[in-house]
């Protein structure tokens, strides 16, 4: 198929949702401060972003709230006392693991929160779970995706399966998620056709999460989006577990819709990234994230080898190949 | 065009070329120890890699000896005194800048030399002195390419004529180059088939060598490479001028030749290149080169600010729309 869209236009359809403090919320355990936070938001504003996601809706039963941020959790009253109304163009999402929120309990009538979009997080294993939750935050009254991680790991023929039972249920976006950073562009703008098929069918919407693992996110996202892909997925200076997600800097300065403006985007990332990887958090490519994006696995191995101060690269190679 | 090859199986007829010496030897002034080539040349042994660029061969006439380490001239004695009689399947590459490069002295028969390989590179105003270069150094014995510098700032018609001046000369591969780091993989799939539609027609090979301002090295090089381009650039770790370039651990991780080996790659990233690194050489990815590969200008200023030591990223974005 053809690319939809040329590189000299834009289409109006394509939005960026910004998951700063979601995924990156994973690098700090999510202490984001309030005015990190109040910045976010001016800056995501003033950048033309579509949706900025806050962080989980974890279950404060299952996380002790003393070991967290407030942003594991993404209360209605912690985002109303940051976003007030939230009288703008800027969309407010949550993301909800499947088996790590009590939906029933947490996610009440959209009317009564400052939420537009609930993002349900599950493994393909779990997507009867997945579909209650779809079915109940649409109940609610949201917009609600599905993010199905790690399809690295999966079969064709139960990624065509699960696909399948989300179109017939009230999704609005199917998400491509890049989980382990392994796949290229080659394999990612196949899977972009095979998700845009079953969602067209449906009259759904496809997002691409990409990580950074082979510093192919940005490669990854523009190419899903040239295929057809329309919700974006970025973090400020690529923050994200591990090697991280796609740039929101690359990402804006790629996209041509005039309503997107790089400059608080680069103004942001000078003034609260950088001094936040000064301050020691670490995320982005490296050498170990590269090894474990490439063996395909999950990026925890990478992640304790970056905390415990290590420089052995190589035997960490070996010790991947052995554990494979 | 469908991509030639899949991801389970390779083409033997794709090469890499590493260009750690040469493109990191514009960060270091080519101030290589002895001990590093010998390692490196054993890495790229060890690795499978086709070509070890050495650096430049430029002119002493042009350039103070007093001032660049000595692999800014690359002489014969010096790659002698290396790599022996280098009875391997590593064969030695040197670049000789048209204009730089006194190739008449300074480039003798081949029977003479280490040096297998003259890559000629040339900007797309200087056409016929580079074919001139590459008459030389095909009557010397040498083989050829020509790395045609800067392309994103040259018109289509041009570079069509300039790849049918090619065509007709004796040069054995034309470069793909995105100098700038600014060309997406979209423009870069493109290219590559205008490239490989007259070097077909010609009986020629085509080469991609990219750089990492938008953090698209890698993908770019892949993707020219599913098009059918086959002699791909990388350095060690990235190692290039300013953003630098697709590094060796990504392509040889992703190539599937089994003449490829990761380990020893890993291996001198960890021992070599991560020492380089601490002892204070900058290069990579950083948001000051993402703006000057997304605006599509020289590398320079983004150089200029990181050596300052600046922080303020937001003025230098404005800076660079300013010079516009």
């Amino acid at each position: 198929m053809a690319p939809r869209g040329n590189l000299m236009d834009y289409r109006p359809d394509v939005a960026v949702l910004d998951c700063t403090m979601r995924d990156g919320g994973l690098v700090n355990d999510f202490f984001f401060t309030d005015e990190f936070v109040r910045k976010l938001y001016q800056a995501d504003l003033a950048a033309g972003v579509d949706y900025m996601e806050v962080g989980y809706r974890a279950s404060k039963d299952l996380f002790d709230p003393e070991k967290f941020g407030k942003w594991k959790f993404s209360t209605d009253e912690d985002i109303y006392s940051i976003v007030g109304d939230n009288n703008t163009d800027l969309k407010i999402s949550i993301m909800a693991d499947v088996g790590r929120c009590d939906f029933k309990r947490d996610i009440g009538e959209r009317s009564n929160s400052p939420v537009d979009l609930v993002r349900i997080a599950t493994y393909i294993n779990t997507m009867p779970a997945a579909i209650e939750m779809i079915e109940h935050c649409t109940k609610m009254g949201y917009e609600t995706t599905c993010n199905i991680m790690a399809i690295s790991k999966a079969k064709e023929s139960d990624i065509d399966a699960a696909l399948d039972m989300l179109g017939r249920s009230p999704v609005g976006t199917f998400y491509l998620v890049d989980s382990y950073g392994s796949l290229y562009p080659e394999q990612i703008r196949h899977m972009a056709l095979k998700y845009l098929d079953i969602a067209d069918k449906y009259g759904k919407r496809v997002g691409m999460h990409a990580h950074n693992n082979q510093q192919l996110a940005f490669a990854n996202t523009i190419d899903a989006c040239a295929e057809g892909v329309s919700l974006l997925d970025a973090s400020m200076n690529g923050m994200g577990r591990g090697s991280g997600n796609c740039m929101m800097e690359q990402i804006i300065s790629f996209l041509k819709n005039p309503k997107f403006k790089l400059d608080p985007v680069v103004k942001f990332v000078q003034n609260e990234m950088i001094p936040l990887r000064e301050s020691g958090l670490v995320w982005g490519y490296d050498t170990q994230h590269l090894l474990t994006g490439l063996l395909n696995v999950h990026p925890r191995a990478a992640i304790k080898y970056t905390k415990e101060g290590r420089k052995d690269c190589r035997n960490f190679y070996l010790e991947l190949l052995d554990d494979d």
